[in-house]
């Protein structure tokens, strides 16, 4: 075999990056479970009509064929290329089995059938959390599902500070009702595209393709760029003299997000009430989401999400959901690509019992068999080397401890300071810092 | 929509059942990192020419083709069919930022572009622990991954005994070479064939088939009828007077599998010398196991592999390796929806706060988070509806606890036993089971 070369738009980590991945993965799940989120994962394949059932033709889809298939065999298959899809048709599928509303969170990989190219990726990784409800879904949901995300990336604490963007498509669609546009939806498509053109050029596409006035493109802009941490927004909002219905229901449940939120804002979470914020997706019908890392604006939306008034109807029933999704991938490749974030060691050992000769392995593997029923990680020595060499072994690694069978009886030694001491290994206990491998920040540590 | 239909061959689990998965492999991956064995997660796609490297055209497997794509596009790359060719092709790839003797797990899914029929997985989860040395790999690394596994398949409680069965190639290679066959590949493959029919056939195919003589045949077969918990296999393979080298050193290594495992046997978890197993497959050069669940034999092994001594080669290096791949989606569907095995509850809560009025939700939002930094997993009612309706509420998830704030203070109700009492959410403790969801074997409970 030749050496293969990477994939383009399909990462992978090395071992000391996946370390952080999957503490990442563990930190969110948990947070999620702590506010009763249910666990799913489902399968990687959607027939092909449920992939394409929103019309959305644009989705690159990854289509399956059966190698030793001839015919179309399962041609009607692709890979899901979000999570929103496959839990529309699992709750349907189940929905006589399920609890509502029914709170679930699921982290998988979805694909992208994409051309590739530089910073696209094909593979990659997301964490979603939604609520769903048969027939109903309280306003309230929209609240929490913005609170416990924003609580699980919090926890991420090597993630520097960032903004969770909320807005309401009822209030802008009801602000450019009250502001006679006559496609209120064309209008929010060419806002949408505020953070990619300069405003004085979109300006002019909201006359030239949305048909709106100078004056109403004017109110239109001014909207677009009132936010605020706290309910001011409402007053600015109001300030630019436009009435609807529609606008001043947005306006209530856009304040009752921030409202909510307050008490798990800080420094570095921070609840913003951005009008500028649309979705391009056209299911969202209330609530909207985006996510900005300080420092790291470039990466776009690292989580996103909203309301939908629904998620998957059967004739019968209709269900309501509200929902928000992180990019664990485009978050942490990037940073660990980077060497911003890495962590302190490629294995989980936090032991290595060293070799005196072969024929002490039997004990060695005791020893060790001691360490691990106490929950500390443990290998043993490959081979019976030179003890340089063995903790030369434990050195590339970043294991932090060696064991030896002394004469004098067991002990250990801090190969970072080089301290050994007597130990026992059915009582001897390493800091709790050492005991599994840590998050590292380099540059800030050093 | 309308209602959606399972995908044959691509099983999913409802939430309680998913508790059970997610509880396996959490207690797989610590066993292993427990071991030193670190977490690697591998893309879902190889290059079709690594798929089929091995020449295993019956290999089913789905290609990939872009929706979008008219010409060949990314027709060059499939779904990995196991866990093992994208592990041959990691370390290759990252063999110079890789520590050898390099231990991993890995634990994910596969899929099989087969066609679909009843119990045939299409897509399957995996845990597989390797360990993969460069241009040499000690011969303890076959006990270690045969006592790690074993001991991780002991810690699942809920399972059955099993039966983790040894061979290896050498000596039954050596033994066929010693008694004077001309093809031991091929002898191989037809007493393979042993679980399929019965050994009088087997007999006759040894002849036609194998190029044995009767009494070559009759021997060929005794051999694979020795199996022994102790080393006594080693007496009875002599006693069948063939001698050879490889024999000798086949015999050798079993024997020091079979000793080096005695320390971790019990009633329950019996490792012991087949002389029956072959595996199929070309790859292996020693050691083999497979692994038989007591009573669901007919789920065939759950858990193989053996020793490869060339995973990879790049012309510099050859990279011999060790692992042993646990079938976890194999093992758990039947399990499941048998209803052998269930969770206490569909969702993570332990405690649900119910909701006196629509105003006193920030305050019942505010006591439901006292709990969850306590670790105490909790939700708050959906509504304010009758108490009734909110104690069947949380009886439908089996969430144990509802809380409520009363006129006296805040009560915590048992809601199994009716119990209900003062409680402080920054001190009230559930018991220790009750805080997450438990296992439960709802045939052996009751």
């Amino acid at each position: 075999m030749s050496r293969p070369t990477p994939l383009s738009g399909f990462p992978e980590f090395l071992p000391a990056q996946r370390v952080v991945e999957q503490q990442v993965l563990t930190t969110l799940a948990r947070t999620f479970e702590l506010h009763g989120f249910a666990n799913l994962e489902t399968r990687a394949v959607e027939p092909m009509d449920q992939l394409l059932a929103k019309g959305e033709t644009s989705k690159e889809v990854y289509v399956l064929k059966r190698l030793q298939d001839e015919g179309t065999g399962d041609a009607g298959m692709g890979l899901h290329f979000d999570l929103t899809v496959p839990f529309a048709r699992y709750v349907m599928e189940n929905a006589g089995k399920l609890e509502f509303p029914f709170r679930r969170y699921q982290i998988q990989k979805v694909w992208r059938g994409e051309r590739p190219q530089a910073g696209r990726f094909r593979e990659f990784t997301q964490a979603d959390i939604d609520i769903v409800g048969r027939d109903g879904l309280g306003f309230h949901h929209d609240v929490e599902v913005a609170r416990v995300m924003a609580e699980a990336l919090g926890k991420l604490e090597f993630l520097p500070g960032f903004r969770l963007q909320v807005n309401n498509r009822k209030l802008i669609q009801g602000f450019y009702a009250g502001l006679g546009a006559s496609d209120p939806l064309r209008v929010m498509q060419v806002v949408d595209k505020l953070d990619k053109m300069p405003a004085e050029k979109v300006g002019e596409l909201l006359v030239s393709d949305a048909g709106l006035s100078g004056e109403q493109a004017h109110r239109t802009l001014a909207l677009a760029q009132i936010s605020s941490t706290d309910t001011s927004f409402v007053e600015a909002v109001r300030a630019l003299g436009v009435e609807h219905p529609l606008l001043e229901e947005g306006l209530r449940e856009l304040a009752a997000v921030i409202e909510g939120c307050a008490p798990i804002t800080t420094d570095r979470i921070r609840i913003v009430a951005d009008l500028s914020i649309a979705r391009g997706l056209d299911y969202y019908t209330g609530t909207v989401f985006e996510t900005r890392l300080d420092g790291f604006e470039s990466l776009g939306s690292i989580c996103s999400g909203g309301r939908y008034d629904s998620l998957a109807s059967d004739g019968r029933s209709t269900y309501p959901g509200v929902g928000i999704s992180f990019g664990v991938s485009r978050c942490l490749v990037p940073l660990l690509g980077d060497g911003v974030v890495t962590s302190s060691r490629s294995v989980p050992s936090a032991v290595l019992v060293a070799l005196t000769d072969e024929e002490s392995r039997p004990a060695a593997d005791a020893t060790a068999q001691q360490l691990r029923a106490r929950d500390i990680a443990t290998e043993v020595a490959p081979k019976a080397d030179k003890f340089g060499k063995q903790i030369k072994y434990a050195e590339k690694r970043g294991i932090p401890y060696v064991w030896f069978a002394t004469a004098d009886g067991d002990q250990v030694k801090d190969i970072r300071s080089g301290d050994q001491v007597a130990a026992d290994a059915a009582t001897w206990q390493p800091p709790g810092e050492d005991l599994r491998p840590q998050i590292v920040l380099p540059d800030r540590d050093n």
